[in-house]
């Protein structure tokens, strides 16, 4: 049976694997001294046109999120994000583990608008109980969001210039990096993406690696931020895990090439929906895609191909997603085109 | 030049790596609902003899001490640790991040003492002030210790003794568990150890994998685990990574076979050391290797092999650690014996 | 200048510094285990028809509600609240400081609905991804509310109902508790409110009391809680200010006799404002008015009489609060007719 | 029956039951913005010597020190203190609670030394893992210590010197404040203490106040630190309470008057415990006095007159406290003495 559930169904691109054999019984440091982790963190410097940028490598995404955070907050602080944002719903209150409030902004498919940040920070600070309340410290967005969508050029910028305007470190998750970028609706570079914000992540975890998120500061991390992460559980023994796949995915452009894939096969399966007439819930330019499907389409596709369901309609209806990534090859999509052809 | 300066300055087994391959595009759910995974747990009680153990898998080795201390504690209890003990020293506060105290006992060559735990407990609770302090919720020692020594089943029977008497959980920190079972000092066998606790962990990244360890509860995970370490950021999305990885590890014995190795190597680096006249700040039966050496000695070795200086003596001597691993060939140990028949 | 701007502006009654007065010399032991608080504790039972409640003496009210939540949760768990809730809002981040989320629901008037509660329940275990999030642990209301409203005996019956379904304990933050039970429009009394819920608060520092909230759990306390209330930096020293201030505010009745005192001055207050047909935001039937006035009646009302800005209406008006107390002279409310009579 | 059992057995000095009676009905604002705190900061800052320094007031010393220190630190550093200080032992981790390590040194009589801490400092910064360790962040010495001892002027400046060096803040704890200032044995003013750290307590529950700890910080406060005790839950809505408390303490000198009465009735009673042969336990110079006592002696007071047990010798004696305060009056020594007499 094909499967469309998530971006991490797979095992790791095969070149990861094959420098991981390779390399296997080389000695080396621990905790990312390792010859491996300091040449990716060389490597995604010069993808970001950073040089002086400070790189670090955790394992997962809401580890990442969590520490991140933590070491850019102040204990009265908290961070702001859409409603629908990672950190807000599916991290199992890994933020307020570590002492934050999440403080939510609505979500327009998925994106929060700078016009509403702006309103947010004024409404706050006119409002003479402030200091009992929790202070605004930094501002999270993800990018793609969680429903695949993409801030524009000028929407990042607008909302970096609020940012700036309340001093408010601006922090993007990347999870999905490589699935945004390499959109045709994107009209940002990672290069552009680096110096609109003070941190951001770039996904290992869902493209094309076994595990890993490249952390990385623009300027300068916040003190001490590697005792931080083993604070937070997150620093790994074996850094060489780390260091080898995001040299690798950071080696010829591998980690474009991969997600550039993921979109493509995303775009086939868009075209499929939209020629049987299912409509899509978010018109989503990214890896992940959220069509609208009746009962009786989800009875035909059972047992023949995985999605998962997103959220039931009113109408009975149910909004599913099917996602792609780095390892979907044609032939799952034009199995599913075989499908759609008899149903 | 060879490396005895830690565990983990390799990869991972051939066979993880292998069957890494293999697996590498089947399509598996993520969060540790693999088959891989299930495999693992089944492969994992088999060994301990707990056909109803709830097995996890977690990246490394704070994070894991760190989500099941805050998992079996209430807010207001600490965990009780020799003061040398991993949580105690070398975890950047990961126990403290999640609220709870490190109480610690003295140390004996890195054990504690069924009867000073008992004298610790007695005390407390006589001690009319007792609810305004950190209540003990649980014990933690790790085997083998930081310092490469074991329990003996005895020394652990009183230990455990002592717990069920004030009704306290024990946990074992086995990060180099294999190192201690297959050593010859070792008078417990898997499965009488799982008897012998309430929790326990088996460590893959110092033993053969790329990173991961298997908690077990011999009775019953705390509620609602799974969530727990989530929050922690300890939940692995392409769970099939840790999953693979223990399915082969507990294949065919394969983690006491490596173990094994680790412990003759270091057995041979012991014996070296002695012949030399070179004295063990510890006499540790487990991979671990503590020879004290003079600043000659160090200056000889210099620029030759790699190891660790663990303390220094009043007396201008070095404590240093030479760890062997599962993957230290004889090779290294006979280079290093060339080494010495020079020096 | 007469003062409405909050229900905290005085000292305490009378008869409380008399006793603070004739009791000083007086040698008592610390922390709670004086006579007074021990006569107070049976004064609360007998007022809550609970002789086996367990009952305890906190400072302040943000304090109380984060360690009363932090005690009745697991670490995985968050509270329900309504986002107008004061936990989620004006408390600064102290439930999130001990590492718990509020999980918000929409307010009406202050107030959380059975039904909407049951939906969210319901929506959150029906989502497959659950696990991945902050577990509901307990229900959070106030009563009165924020707004000054209150649950009727049905609304709160159908909550309770729906917290039992899914075991979750119903926890009323009274922190103007006599203010509720005092207003013509309550049809639950003290014994019946006690009875509907698994812990609550007995308001003391907007009742007549210099500081001191009441804490009571009806059936047990959690394990260990004067610990956790040490923990949480609540344990007043000389416990006999707390014990002396409830033990005489719940002898003789004082308690609702100053509670009736203040709702009787805000219906007075609220007459005055609809006979000048200054509507109100809210109806309000206990201590706290929100009259809505316009930028010329705040304008005359400016450098005679004081009150609290609560927010601005589009249209230009202005959400005002009034609040009367405890203490709250007649001379007052007639003092405000005659501005009014002016303007 | 004469109590001597602890520092906090009586209500509050005379003149500030008096002075809360007189402004009883002031109607004034909340937290801490009240004319009273208003003064009370201006009194203190001019005891001090500070014009510029920023005070606050809380509530009790366990909820002062966790704030205190919570909003001295980051997230990855601990506090280094005595390992029989208060913050060690006797708060119910309420500091570990905020995710913060408590670092212990030995203490010596309840002080830490200059010479250790600095060894400490250096030996840790000397250890290559020290990124995988807690870093010091501050200092946290008691004044007097929970022995009664206190320190010297040179002992603080070495200390300091210290602290300097590694540019750790230095906090005193001074919960007993007036009873070190005003011992024949301290060579410190309270304005030449004020200039020898970042932050200190002058305690006002054991120094006449029904509660009550005024911070001090003699530069500048940590930022947003309104926000930070809130957030612990430590902001009391009636701030007057601890305003008019202060206030009247620093009127015409009162806290020194106060705690001199204090020590007084301690050397007293220590001069009576000398003349009886019995030995002190440390040589205390404060208002808590440490005898030696056998059974035979603690079986003869026995009923006569509480004291604390502290600690059971080998030799089966008992470490015992005898405490007085502002409040004991000459005849519960003169008791004490006709007690003695008959033994």
């Amino acid at each position: 049976m094909i499967s469309f559930t998530c971006d991490y169904n797979e095992g790791a691109h095969p070149l990861i694997l094959k420098r991981l054999a390779e390399t296997n019984f080389t000695q080396e440091p621990g905790y990312g001294e390792d010859s491996f982790s300091e040449s990716a963190r060389e490597k995604v410097r010069a993808a970001a046109g950073l040089p002086e940028a400070e790189v670090f490598f955790l394992v997962g995404g809401t580890q990442t999120n969590a520490t991140v955070i933590d070491a850019m907050l102040h204990g009265y602080e908290g961070v702001i994000a859409a409603q629908t944002g990672h950190i807000a719903v599916h991290e199992a209150g890994a933020v307020e583990a570590s002492g934050h409030k999440v403080l939510t902004l609505p979500a327009h498919e998925g994106k929060i608008v700078a016009a509403e940040l702006q309103a947010y920070l004024e409404s706050f600070y006119a409002d003479a109980a402030w200091p009992h309340m929790v202070c605004p410290g930094m501002v999270y967005i993800s990018f793609p969001t969680e429903y695949g969508t993409l801030y524009s050029k000028e929407e990042l910028t607008r909302i970096r210039a609020v940012c700036r305007k309340y001093r408010l470190p601006l922090f993007i998750d990347g999870a999905r990096l490589g699935y945004g970028l390499c959109s045709d609706a994107c009209d940002l570079t990672l290069q552009e993406l680096a110096r609109l914000c003070d941190a951001f992540t770039i996904g290992g975890t869902k493209v094309g690696a076994l595990c890993g998120e490249a952390v990385v500061f623009p300027e300068k991390a916040p003190g001490h931020f590697f005792t931080t992460v083993k604070r937070h559980g997150a620093l790994l023994a074996k850094g060489r895990l780390l260091g080898i796949q995001f040299e690798t995915l950071f080696t010829d452009g591998l980690y474009f090439a991969i997600s550039r894939n993921a979109v493509q096969r995303a775009m086939e399966l868009k075209e499929l929906f939209l020629q049987k007439g299912i409509p899509m819930y978010i018109d989503s330019p990214t890896n992940q895609q959220f069509p609208v499907l009746t009962q009786t389409q989800m009875d035909s596709l059972k047992g023949q191909v995985q999605f998962e369901q997103w959220e039931r309609l009113p109408d009975g209806r149910c909004v599913t997603r099917f996602a792609t990534s780095w390892a979907t090859p044609e032939e799952s999509v034009d199995a599913l085109a075989r499908l759609f052809s008899k149903i």
